[in-house]
């Protein structure tokens, strides 16, 4: 194993663009070691924050072509001669299942690209829980000269929630079908969307595309203006016959303007940060909890009591707190 | 003033069905003073669970009609000889703020059936949360005899969430309008709904209404499943001319009959105790947290420092957890 790298070491690797060392600054910010956390606090305060980075939440659910979509996107970014960071949110396992079949022919040509950096999933099982790891993820991204970042997440419904308060747009990929369009989509999250893309508008597919364009458009003017005062977007795109992407970027730059100008986007981004600290904080009281066996034993059983009405949610509170206390104490 | 009931006083008096025990009680379950907490714990541990009744949680924008619904709403539930109680849930305020001009005409009719009983809000200042405090209320009405409850929110776009974790169903009111017809219902709460009602449908506005109802059905239809297999229903009323209650009731119905089939009702209820569990418990938590200053203090520091990048949001949660138990050793 190689000596590891001092702060100063990652901190220069990182400003001058190296993506071995970006690369390797992601999995000590991932790592549960003492040791590497604080290493990664002191990079992140010697590192400059980016204010000029947009930061792009895309889900969906399996099928919709995600990775497809996100490598045809990429490659116009980086026609663009922008760079271009993709990294994948997965809350629910170690390894990200959905890419282990697919892991060598994902995004293959984006990969290539020396503008484009790609990064499978963070763990779940991390301290401090996953979106804190990803939001370190993006800071060290954004020092590295990336200018544009995806966070990518894997499955719908578990992470949606959490990618929106690391990001500052949020896009909802669908594909256009006969009926219940939404299957899978869990409630709520359409409402979350800046911009809804239906995916695979090729072909035959076209025309059915476009109706469900109209259909979701008609759906989301029913509801009220997001809190930034932007009206929610619908989208075609072919990674197939590579259309659309020119669009969707260019709603995402108008989105970026219509917020930079109004004040909300660095609002967000003060609220986003200030979240995590409250977030990162529960999560740090919570896993101190974890730590006591005799706090998560008493738990469960006043949890079960509780559930069959033995004891009123109240009480059982009341019970947790004070043995926590004595817990603490004895420390 | 009058010497404070017993708890089996209370007991006794709640399973008789006295209205007056009842009120008191519920004031029991209000009050911030830690005897009265306790003898509220009590007082709930002696109560027999009812598992008959259903929890209805409604709320709608200001000027939608809601105590009119109510009250039409109620005057059917009477004269099918059931009981109902109304609670009133406000976070925001100490006093319901939006009632205190319309006090003696809000559902006059009602407040003087036998078979009805009225509550002003719970106040959100208190310890444990205005839901947990509700939750209580709703105990003892049910241990009073009361079949069906409901759940009123004052407002729109606070409450709702808190609402959903009460109730076993959730009635949104809308009004029929030209354009955007969802002024003011924030994202997300339409999703909740298992029962949209437009009301005011009568006279001019009939059809209006039943436009709105077929849009809102087919905005309904474009969302998944909930959780319970239910799909969501819309209706429309008129309090003025008294239509819909029939209708209203019996989709309530129909949602019980289908979700004690599938096992969800009951499922439901045990979930949400255990959350309310852990509610209470992180309630407390914070709560305890605001008792030193020296806490309160850092965590605005800190909190400014992360907003301002200046520490990172991981950093300053390590911080903070340090000086409470520092602080906590010392007490």
């Amino acid at each position: 194993m190689k000596p590891r790298l001092s702060t100063e070491e990652y901190a220069a690797g990182i400003a001058s663009g190296d993506r071995v060392v970006l690369a390797k600054a992601i999995s000590l910010a991932e790592s549960n070691l003492p040791e590497d956390q604080k290493q990664t606090a002191e990079l992140l305060a010697q590192l400059k924050p980016k204010t000029t980075t947009i930061r792009i939440g895309i889900t969906g659910v399996p099928g919709v072509g995600k990775s497809t979509f996100i490598e045809a996107f990429g490659k116009h970014i980086t026609s663009l001669n922008k760079k271009i960071a993709i990294l994948t949110i997965d809350p629910s396992s170690q390894l990200t299942k959905g890419s282990i079949l697919g892991d060598k022919t994902r995004m293959d040509e984006l990969s290539k690209n020396p503008l484009a950096f790609i990064r499978p999933s963070a763990s779940g099982n991390t301290l401090g829980g996953t979106t804190g790891r990803t939001r370190e993820c993006i800071l060290l991204c954004e020092a590295a000269g990336y200018e544009v970042i995806i966070v990518e997440t894997v499955g719908v419904g578990q992470s949606e929630t959490g990618v929106k308060s690391l990001v500052d747009f949020f896009l909802l990929l669908m594909l256009a079908g006969a009926g219940d369009e939404l299957q899978g989509i869990k409630k709520g999250i359409m409402e979350m969307a800046d911009a809804i893309v239906i995916t695979k508008a090729d072909g035959d597919n076209v025309k059915r595309a476009k109706e469900a364009q109209a259909d979701y458009q008609h759906a989301l003017n029913l509801f009220a203006e997001n809190t930034s005062g932007w009206k929610s977007k619908v989208l075609t795109s072919s990674a197939l016959e590579n259309k659309g992407m020119k669009e969707v970027w260019e709603v995402i730059l108008d989105f970026k303007d219509h917020v930079t100008l109004s004040g909300y986007f660095e609002l967000q981004r003060k609220e986003q940060r200030t979240t995590a600290f409250r977030e990162s904080f529960d999560q740090l009281m919570k896993n101190e909890l974890n730590r006591f066996t005799e706090i998560q034993k008493k738990s469960a059983t006043l949890e079960q009591e509780v559930a069959d009405q033995k004891i009123s949610a109240h009480e059982a509170a009341g019970q947790l707190l004070e043995l926590y206390y004595r817990t603490i104490k004895k420390t």
